[in-house]
């Protein structure tokens, strides 16, 4: 739910939060007004108060215009209509950062959004990450989180103060293609382990689908992308985040469903998630694409597996064999 | 339970597998007749059906003359008395491996049980260790497996053909010190998870608490031991069995009822283990001691934070403070 705050944007001075809300109507009234009102998000947030120096606005160039800091939180397919418009609308001195989750497979090449945002806008672009699902950050619980950026000495101070509280832990990293391809590919290995929770294999399996899926995304990341570092596999936006995705979430209790069940993913997403597309399986898609064009599949048995068994009409048992060390490059 | 096999002995040709069992009676007969009439280790691994070829022997030195590969599967403490009772029978072609976890401190110095039964033996010791719980493994659930050895080329062929099967994937590398580092200090991580579940913080601590455990047990690997290399923590001895052990067992649950109800650890070990000592509090002791005699207990946060919420009246919930990146030498 909380995806659903579509933009955040700070300001400058004492941290005002001008944030971008895309206007609904609720019971007659603008969500924005309510927001302002109430200090809550009644509909994507409900039962949290919003600090007073939150201010909800329905324009994205007003919302963004002065603005020292760009918060990029909204999903995928919004972002290069977005970005079209705060071109040429915001100050030459602004920074942004980047909540998006995932990569942007086009044409079988794949682009990081963080370096998208920098590209159309012509600004650098940060990254944040982390096992920090939102629900609990909304109720204070502890949580970590990883931040990217080009610039760590310049930038890094200006973000810990920016996102760092007493139960939000920053830690900042230069690893920002890293950080972005352990988020995107997660959710591939998360449906992984939904399909071996299906099948009821237990505990021992269910490790070696997280500790083979941190293996592939890690060569993944070698592989098609420079300057990424083992060490960001460590932070919390590698190792963690992937263990908290692989025992909760939508992507792992659909591909259980998948398994359990027997129906396509498909009619899954509409049962169980209002027709909304699982992200999980949709970059299974894309990670495929991309590997079968460069003959890679092989180099990484696990996301295979998980792509033939969802679409090919693979038995979900067959993930064990996809498991076994001789089917890996290690 | 299954830890109770004490010793299993592998003789040579087509793989006899001669099993030290510590002699029980059972109904008025020995444990070791039962075994070999029925097939099955009665009292500690029922309704699991032995292989033909595995026969029990009551005397330790019986079962491992002319052997060529000694299996060592003991409590700890049974270790030094078994190997000062072998000294002399063995075979000098004989090889071992070790599937004790843990390491042994003594008189604030750390000592590896490979390296232990190589020097009181003068025989090669191997290590086997990874996600793999006995139950499920005595199931013929999948399961990943690392051995370690010091020398992959000739051991590896060796092991790989002993232990490997459709269900148990073996994979052999070439730390083993770092493997057994794992395999001590998970079990400290794990009470450090327990006390996150009593404490009800969530999956986003839950994983932090994880991850700082990954880095706490590479970093004392790598500060106390030669050879320590970061890939063995990416192998199933390393983030798997970590995983495994912060989801279940007894640690992790001993220390969620330490939290939830405010009994002292020893309390707790008569009520829910029968006395038993609780592993990952021990280690939490030994390293404690360890890594204060070294000056060294800033670095490793998390496990002095399990140590003195144990066993120095800190509360549970300062657990946090000690997750947080400033406390730690990132």
């Amino acid at each position: 739910m909380p995806e659903k705050l579509k933009v955040s944007i700070i300001g400058s001075g004492n941290w005002q939060v001008r944030m971008w809300v895309f206007e609904e109507q609720i019971d007659g009234r603008n969500l924005t007004d309510i927001i302002n009102e109430k200090h809550e998000n009644v509909k994507y947030l409900p039962n949290v108060k919003l600090p007073d120096n939150v201010v909800a606005i329905p324009d994205v160039t007003e919302a963004a215009k002065d603005a020292d800091i760009l918060v990029f939180v909204l999903p995928h397919q919004f972002v290069y209509k977005v970005c079209g418009s705060l071109k040429g609308v915001i100050s030459s001195k602004c920074r942004a950062i980047s909540l998006i989750k995932g990569l942007d497979f086009r044409d079988n090449e794949l682009a990081l959004f963080s370096e998208e945002i920098e590209r159309i806008l012509d600004i650098p672009c940060a990254a944040l990450s982390g096992a920090n699902i939102a629900s609990e950050v909304a109720e204070e619980r502890f949580s970590e989180a990883t931040i990217a950026c080009r610039n760590i000495d310049e930038e890094g101070p200006l973000y810990v103060d920016l996102f760092n509280t007493s139960y939000f832990d920053v830690k900042v990293i230069g690893d920002w293609r890293g950080l972005q391809v352990c988020g995107a590919l997660k959710n591939v290995i998360a449906v992984g382990s939904g399909i071996v929770d299906g099948l009821k294999l237990g505990n021992n399996a269910k490790s070696a689908v997280i500790r083979r899926g941190l293996v592939e995304m890690r060569r993944f990341g070698k592989a098609f992308f420079g300057g990424v570092h083992t060490e960001t596999f460590f932070e919390s936006c590698g190792v963690a985040d992937l263990i908290t995705t692989c025992a909760g979430g939508r992507n792992r209790r659909v591909a259980e469903a998948f398994v359990t069940t027997g129906k396509p993913i498909d009619v899954l997403e509409k049962d169980m998630l209002n027709g909304q597309k699982l992200q999980g399986s949709l970059t299974a898609q894309e990670v495929h694409s991309f590997l079968l064009a460069r003959n890679k599949t092989e180099e990484f048995p696990l996301m295979t597996a998980v792509y033939r068994i969802l679409y090919e009409n693979q038995h979900p048992k067959a993930i064990v064999e996809y498991l076994r060390s001789d089917q890996s490059f290690d």
